[in-house]
């Protein structure tokens, strides 16, 4: 039995902010104690992390990453070796991908791929959601199967027509199997169909640099798509997670559910926080590096998202990270922003960039752990394990230096990808420690995990709708 | 120093269920830990409680009660002394009351004769907010004192014109006052300027029985009296917390403004969530016992509460504990309702209707506790001492029995009251043990506390705001 | 020249109720003479009609009808010839069709088809308005064409896949069209990708019986669907009219666009006004006589419909009449509902109807010349010839008998078909005497028109939008 | 009898724009016809006005004016001779002005002093509505007589406690009184007694420019008092007419309450529609001409505005005419804006600035003689002698040019009052001859009327209900 304890840091979770040390016992949390407390100074333990000034918060729970995406002909620049390593760099111990059905084949078929690139890689634990491609009468049959294998949520596109797209009747039956089974219907909103025309028109017209790639995904397109599948979970009688939100309009749809008392949900992502179409419009192709799907929204918009996050409309902020090179990859949309590949890397910069979120005086502290540990745990089953630190929780942990200062960069950062979309960013906070499942996988800032010590996480179905 | 272990229960704060061991240690919280850890199973204590099949919960801490109120010619018939010991039965262990400045008085008169009512006699914790009943110069600069004695929080009220009524220009000055020294506004919020013309109208058409107490204080009155008390918050930059909301168009108000990202809380009561009007039209003057303002509202009110509760866009339950005898003190308004005195028992009951609501599917075991114990401690500063378990938090501790069967009748109940507003309810679910700081005053139902074993409690300000 | 005048009528317009004397010249209205001047007393004609305690109201104009429809391998039983001649007996004065583009043929096809169906057979005017079921690039230039030839409205479905339906994108390129070309847009809005879905489980577990059209095209899928339309049109800057809305949720899109002053318009008919989801339910296949789409929604449904006809979020009121008979027609769709042909009977009880609205307080007089006249006229770009009464217009005129007691049936109605929605309804009002362009086509309920008489109406683009 | 003929102009009314020629007969509209009938051709008239190329339009009704007010110490600086002259010369023909009752006297004593500063003196038409500045029991009663008398619509204040203000629940029992008689209610909506504290603060801190009049008047506290008359009238089950709204929040609660169907009306000017904040911050002193209360607002605010007006969220266009000199009477206000009398003139501008509105875009010929002649005349009970051009109407019309360049100014307006709230602006279109009761008052520019050709009109009570 191996133990160790961390001491004299500020505990915090989403619930609470407490002077404790932790004791680790053989890969979990087995004690809190208050650090004056006879108990607590009688501990013994083979290691003793000094948290001093410091925060210990729950490992990073990142409920949206893509390694290894095939996208447009080329595939994201992460591995499942570089993206986990990065993540951990970054304090998130779990991650949970995509794996892809693709059209004319079955989840399972899907998945095992996935496995099959995972397994034995990750340097902290993971789990999948599943892409349905292709809804038919044997991939619903099949949901069933998945949740019972711990991939208990779908992922439904109503963009990217001819690709991922499912139109509103695969729609409402996937979210009656979701209803049946358990499985949590997660969405890409945007209506696809409608931008299709727009892009054509774009392209026809000469329209056709990185910008454009953010003005023909109209705001009201996502607003519509996000309407309608909240409309069609009511119909279904199910949940509804909507991925990446990213325009004020959305958020005021899902605010208006939740008024109502429906068990809708939505996540958005660093990007949508900290960037805008600014950022599209940068010269020289270099708009090419924000380019995904929902698109950057104007500056006004991060208000709103902000506010979402701080009312509750918003429940988890994710990465979405799925990186390609600037050279090589997102050059293949040059004189054609739809041929970009959509995605950005960000892995590796959630939780920093969260912190400077509470520094700043958007969110607080508690509230940072709760949208990037321990709702996305529980949201997708990994609860108590996962998101928090309490008696028998995994030993997720990360001791965090609120005082550092850093700069991101494509040259310090530990993602795959030539870039980063926070170059220069200066940042307040840093990880300095992190363990995952008691292991100390970053020491002082220091790599000292390895490929294949992070396992596949079978999950529950949401826990989020106790 | 004194140990005590709470071994084998269910440990439920506002965001975790975790089986864990309790070690209390000179009244406070030492350490948690898990059944199954080394350092656990080795504890050792004066005391163990056995708490398998038992939930361990934080101390309820009702922030609305009125002990001893002067109302209507008579007193609300809880002293400090029983009101408190009915709390301790019921698994409270902090009560915020309200001390009342009379007008042409001080602040400080009003607050210093209840901690003469209070001193000595209280069975568990107790703090004050203040109602202001004479808002002038010099009582806005005695708030400020107010809040560095720890009270924090001051009760206007937009209804009860020429006794505790103030103006839209009192409360604004308040507010700004409030915005200012971190005082937090509670309102009363119903347009009793309005209310007291259909009383006048309905006394002289002969409309005299107990319903039309309901009658005559109407929805649309709540409603607009809220809505008013949000905007007047706009303009002084200030947060509100409305009291007793009852009215699904209330509720309304609450949520429209919380969707603006407003510091706007509101809070209800037990009375709203299981009676109604049908009560208050019980023949033979029996609706008498109903008579609380705001009044009970149609049966379909409640389930705009309960959706409310869920979605957060309510944040407490207190129970505006104001009981008046049947006998004596109800009867004071045969013939007028308006004469009758305004309250209702429930200091005893709270914890355990709540608990029959999760019982029933209204909410989860975590939203119990938050509503009822963590949420009203962070409202009204008393975190981290109150309203949680965590180490360094005091031993304020509930085993609750989740099986146990009860029956809520005014002859178990050890209110001081000859009536039950809930009388011959069957209820799933009872307070078996309940510690204050590490002090046992319940003892597996029998009350082993004393009148002055609770003590007052300075509070900080508003800490829900963080 | 042929002159006529109508004496001592209450003159009804949208906007006025004036005692006044109208002159007839040459198949227009001359003049407007108050009754006691001496001008008006002076007038001589060649026909005097005594409307002494009657209305004059101006023609009705219908904008939703479909005579003989081909829907679902047979087709509406009412001709141009016995559909406009019913028309006549109820008052209205102008139809505008539905002509129809199949797919693979071009809208001028359709267009042909439907003038060969009605030239030389209508007993009152008539306007197209053309559906588009297939739309590409060459029928969306075509829209340009129809415009200039008078057909300057363009249904869209968002239901019927694989019939009448169009995709998003196809909607938002023939709206960005009609923007273009002054086209207005007229949207069936109902999610029937979804809906088809919802058929094919209810036929699979054996709900086949009619009141399952009901139940399967649900309210929320209306809602839905109008609220996608509108953001569409927002995309594409143009306006937007959405026929036969039903469901109090619908109505709430609209009022929600029309508050933001979009150009959003919707019509309802009188069967959502008068009948409900009881009537589907009527046994022994009975509920089949009302299966149309959108369905007939539960009674609670009408307040919303009659409310927003008040406040003006909806327009117009037309019928729809699309009738088939009972027996060999609705019949086909027993044992399976989705087999019912679509459609009720109404051009001829639409004016009576309203008129019974107005008797029950629900509407103004005015205000049912303004939803069953005048707007209509102006939204269909047919003003100043129809909907009013003013000089130059038109002599659709009405004398209206609003004291005179009758009961519909299919015993004394004119259309062709075996059974009224309405049976045995009883309405205060009458049409007494009908003027078309000044002849008269109904002579104190006497037939006088012919077929033949009715002449195609090119129309201007919509009026409506000043 | 005498007889005048306006031949060839446009007919305008709230409903159509009619080429027509009109008769007058004796001061009424005897004919309307199509100047190519026989018979309009075969007219012959006393006097033949030639309307080519010009509008033939309703004369304006202004139901909003404070002719000789004592305001603050000072008077109201146009007479009922000096103010219905300018309303003359600026095509308004029918003006309802406010008779006051003064604390401590009866309503009629109200009406009989303001009928004896009017009594003889006007150039146009002219109605009382009547201010209640002392809600008593007596002074309900009264409201029935004044009813009787023709005075149907009774103005209360939520702001200026102490002068005209009621409080809640005399509000209240007015409303109730005007449900049962008829009387309509008409509201200044501001918080006073809030607003009040905000003046004083303002002043203490020495902030007494004009432009802190915008300041403290705060479009929260117009929005709160506009929501709080809704919420009473609702109560009272009452009609509602609130005057000059001038902010995006006050029409917003509009909106909110028309889409529920309520009986709620709201009354602009256009003081709110071209002038704003900017106009109160102009440079010595000069702010003090733009002094009125509610306050001018923000120039974005007038977007809302003119959306309201077309949605119809806004009914009427009224100018709140309440003229003050900038010598010796706006400069009462020097160093403490509080004394500023507030008001402005505009009685003469209106229908011109109007019409700019239509020239710019913002409404439609046909709206804006609803929104200035037609419902005012039916709010307050004038229809159908007052507000439309239809047989057996008075003969009030006005011929104007369209196409008249004019500039507006001090030096050239009839108002009594040394300055213009529109010095400079240019105007396309011009009233060229006015007609009143078919007497011509201004002549092709020319002023050929006289003090007491305007008679008194008692009123019907509130005719846009139906």
């Amino acid at each position: 039995m191996s133990r160790t304890v961390i001491r004299g840091g500020l505990v915090i979770t989403a619930a609470e902010e407490t002077r404790a040390d932790v004791l680790v016992e053989d890969g979990r949390v087995a004690a809190l104690a208050a650090p004056d407390s006879a108990y607590a100074q009688g501990w013994t333990a083979d290691r003793t992390i000094d948290a001093t000034d410091k925060y210990v918060i729950p490992g990073g729970v990142d409920a949206h990453t893509h390694m290894e995406l095939p996208f447009g002909g080329t595939h994201a620049s992460d591995t499942f070796e570089t993206g986990t390593r990065a993540a951990a760099w970054g304090g998130t111990t779990t991650i949970v991908d995509f794996a892809v059905q693709s059209v004319g084949h079955s989840l399972r078929e899907g998945l095992d791929t996935w496995h099959e690139k995972a397994d034995g890689k990750c340097a902290v634990d993971y789990g999948f959601h599943m892409i349905m491609s292709d809804v038919t009468t044997s991939s619903l049959k099949e949901m069933d199967t998945l949740v019972g294998l711990g991939v208990s949520s779908f992922k439904l596109f109503m963009a990217y027509p001819g690709v991922f797209y499912s139109d509103d009747g695969q729609i409402l039956r996937a979210m009656q199997r979701g209803a049946a089974n358990g499985g949590l219907i997660m969405m890409h909103a945007e209506n696809g169909i409608a931008i299709d025309v727009l892009v054509e028109q774009a392209l026809a017209e000469g329209r056709t640099d990185p910008r454009y790639h953010g003005e023909v995904r109209k705001v009201l397109l996502e607003a519509e798509a996000t309407h309608r599948a909240i409309q069609l979970s009511r119909v279904a009688g199910a949940p509804l997670y909507v991925v990446h939100v990213s325009a004020e309009e959305a958020v005021a749809e899902l605010a208006q559910a939740r008024d109502k008392g429906l068990p809708v949900f939505g996540e958005t992502c660093p990007q949508y926080l900290f960037l805008s179409t600014d950022n599209l419009a940068e010269p020289d192709f270099e708009g090419a590096k924000y380019v995904c799907s929902t698109p950057l929204r104007p500056r006004e918009h991060q208000a709103a998202l902000w506010r979402g996050l701080r009312t509750g409309d918003l429940q988890v902020v994710s990465t979405d990270h799925c990186p390609f090179c600037f050279t090589g990859q997102k050059e293949l949309g040059r004189g054609d922003f739809s041929r970009i590949p959509n995605g950005l890397p960000g892995v590796e910069n959630r939780m920093d960039l969260l912190h400077q979120a509470v520094v700043e005086g958007h969110i607080s502290r508690r509230r940072w752990i709760e949208i990037a540990c321990a709702t996305p745990a529980r949201m997708f089953g990994l609860y108590p394990k996962k998101g928090t630190i309490a008696p028998g929780a995994d030993a997720d942990l990360v001791v965090y230096d609120p005082r550092a200062q850093q700069t991101l960069s494509a040259e310090t950062h530990h993602m795959n990808v030539d870039y980063s979309a926070y170059e220069g960013k200066r940042i307040t906070g840093q990880v300095e420690t992190v363990l995952s499942r008691g292991e100390t996988v970053i020491d002082r800032r220091r790599f000292t995990g390895r490929a294949g010590h992070g396992r596949y996480l079978p999950r529950d179905t949401c826990q989020y709708l106790d």
